[in-house]
């Protein structure tokens, strides 16, 4: 077995949770001052352990195993959400970095060295996966150009800040021959049922909808109920409607969210004229993400029949993600051998790994997130299965590096 | 037959609505202005047609009719919502300086004679029913010391724009026999119908709640359903099987609304952590409005049975004022008298005759509104109904006075 350094790990995870610390937590968020503090403070901890580190002009921190001609690339996001968690990305940079810098010390001759990264602005401050992207050469300038922050922050006006770096990190694939991802769930599931490795059967596809009625503001007292156009019963009846049938279309994994709506003029005894909906859905499979927007969209319909009109307009359409079933079967098979019987599930959020996805063969490992609790400084692990999670997946890539050639 | 003056009616009540004159309508909230130009428009008004009137230090116009020691008082209010119509309250005043001016113009003999008011602030601008309640010196110092417009004016400083005027004019329950008041429908049904007189069969009573739930707010691609705690998606389900179970147990003329749903933290990807629905129905039987309320509350019973806590808190609770039969069928006689066959309805919405009827006999008049349009500078009725009208409670009127002894 692969040995790693468990102490080593946790007191470098604790080290970079000191950069940009909020509270029980870390605000971190791409380009700002901690952000570039912690992407310097890999670099200097990959060379240190023997690899060719770099940062480049995007954020990107790779390292490269300076003796192989082929590579296992390990890593995920320094950057986090603000006031996020210590975990959320920094994890699975803690994990590559401790297995690449451990295998460097086995010295064992392997024809397949590996290769570390931290991608730049997962979370979105300024571009979702613009690092991931960046790295595969699938962003153009004219996005860059127009991106900006929540707050109105350009992203041209951040990237000058390291200006001064290398030209961005580009994907080898004469070199790189596949990706592993390791990431806290978040979500419940897995501390709930007492599991502590996670297989990522794909990341799920996400269809999501602002839907808006349009009926007539009248006294909610002197019209009587036969003459109204009320456009918030319409999409309450909707909403409801869509739970009822969703709840029976879907697999064991479909998750849906009506996440907002709001009534004009709101007031108690006006008949609403207008409302609007928030309403997405997720699954791994694209034929449950039709089979739920057929539906929907016949729901739609019915509802648009009355006297009150409904638009649906779609907001984002993410496919589903497939992970390359070799790699994910050298993580179960490495969680067995640890005594630990793996379970496979979808990740619900967005990582790194659906972009690289597209571009080279890819696979995630979750371990457990206490009380599901992501985006948040009372985000936790128990360093027990911080430290069995890494045993697990330095494990995953040493078979890895065996069976490529 | 009674005779009014319809041109001279249609003539002062253009005349009022120049007071103030918004667009097509009128503003003239109560304290403004133009309102207290209105109310000193209607004191000379009153005045030329032989009357004694004042505005009293309240903005209340009371003309009492000099000859007469017992009285039907007639009249309704002058203020209007912001940016109102020109016929709301107005109509009701312009019929009763009509009615009284033709009764001593044609200097009959009677036992009983008219009395003519026009009540302040019906709308609520500091106080809603602040005239009517004040004549039957139902309002306490301590109500009016801290009365304040949605704007924040206290009521106590619009008073004082008042206050060299005579002290409060007060219900004299030896004269004032009983009230008539008439008002556009607010409504779209007589209009509809084609029907010219409407006889207030009572004023509905009026429950209205704030639901609350409490959830948590948890990442919608991440959390299985089953593990979830929906706020949002509790009051949906709530209002939808309101909405089933209230068209089950409504009468013909029972309204409800939800007029207001608000969720937080209101994204797509973020279940629901917490909801606020707005609930209203009105009826002119109490056993209905206990019905609604026995019936609701046992669904949100039923929904608070779940992983989601539900609050139900009362905000209004206004019981149903009923009509007194002679009065009003002293209205449908008359219309009848005049060829056309009254319609007997409900009043959805609030008016001075509310506050009235809990100390002497009342009822209430209506004729159509087109489109059924009201608080808005677009009311209006044709003159040939206004006048109609008119005719049909000068007659009335004559009636009640014959009847009363």
């Amino acid at each position: 077995m692969a040995r790693i350094n468990g102490a080593r790990l946790m007191s470098d995870l604790r080290e970079l949770a000191g950069i940009g610390a909020f509270q029980t937590g870390v605000d971190r968020v791409a380009f700002s001052e901690p952000d570039i503090a912690a992407r310097r403070w890999l670099v200097e901890k990959l060379r240190h352990a023997g690899l060719d580190a770099a940062m480049d002009r995007v954020g990107n921190v790779l390292g490269r195993d300076p003796a192989a001609a082929k590579t296992v690339l390990i890593g995920s996001h320094t950057d986090t959400v603000p006031k996020g968690g210590w975990l959320d990305g920094a994890l699975g940079v803690g994990y590559a970095l401790e297995i690449a810098r451990s295998a460097l010390e086995a010295n064992e001759r392997h024809a397949v060295g590996i290769d570390v990264i931290s991608f730049q602005d997962e979370e979105g401050t300024f571009m979702p996966f613009l690092g991931s992207r960046s790295f595969f050469a699938d962003v153009d300038d004219k996005e860059i150009a127009v991106a900006k922050s929540k707050d109105g922050a350009a992203l041209t006006a951040a990237l000058q800040t390291v200006a001064s770096a290398p030209p961005p990190h580009r994907f080898d694939g004469q070199r790189q021959v596949c990706y592993l991802e390791a990431h806290i769930e978040q979500g419940p599931r897995m501390e709930a049922a007492g599991q502590r490795i996670g297989v990522v059967s794909a990341l799920v596809g996400i269809r999501r909808y602002r839907i808006l009625s349009h009926g007539a503001a009248n006294h909610a007292g002197t019209t009587p109920m036969a003459m109204r156009r009320d456009a918030g019963s319409a999409l309450i009846e909707l909403a409801a409607a869509i739970n009822g049938e969703f709840r029976r279309l879907a697999d064991p994994d479909t998750v849906w969210n009506i996440g907002n709506m709001i009534f004009r003029p709101g007031a108690a005894n006006v008949v609403p004229s207008a409302c609007e909906m928030l309403l997405e859905f997720r699954d791994i499979k694209a034929e449950v993400l039709d089979r739920f927007e057929e539906r929907f969209m016949a729901l739609a319909a019915i509802a648009n029949r009355g006297g009150v009109g409904i638009e649906v307009e779609s907001t984002a359409r993410i496919p589903p993600t497939a992970m390359a079933d070799n790699l994910s079967a050298a993580i179960a098979a490495s969680a067995v051998a640890h005594g630990e019987t793996p379970v496979h599930l979808p990740s619900g959020a967005g990582h790194d790994a659906m972009v690289v996805a597209r571009f080279m063969p890819a696979a995630m490992m979750f371990i457990p997130s206490i009380g599901g609790i992501s985006h948040n400084v009372a985000e936790n692990t128990s360093d027990a299965d911080i430290v069995f999670g890494c045993d697990v997946l330095a494990d995953a890539v040493a078979q890895v590096r065996r069976e490529v050639v």
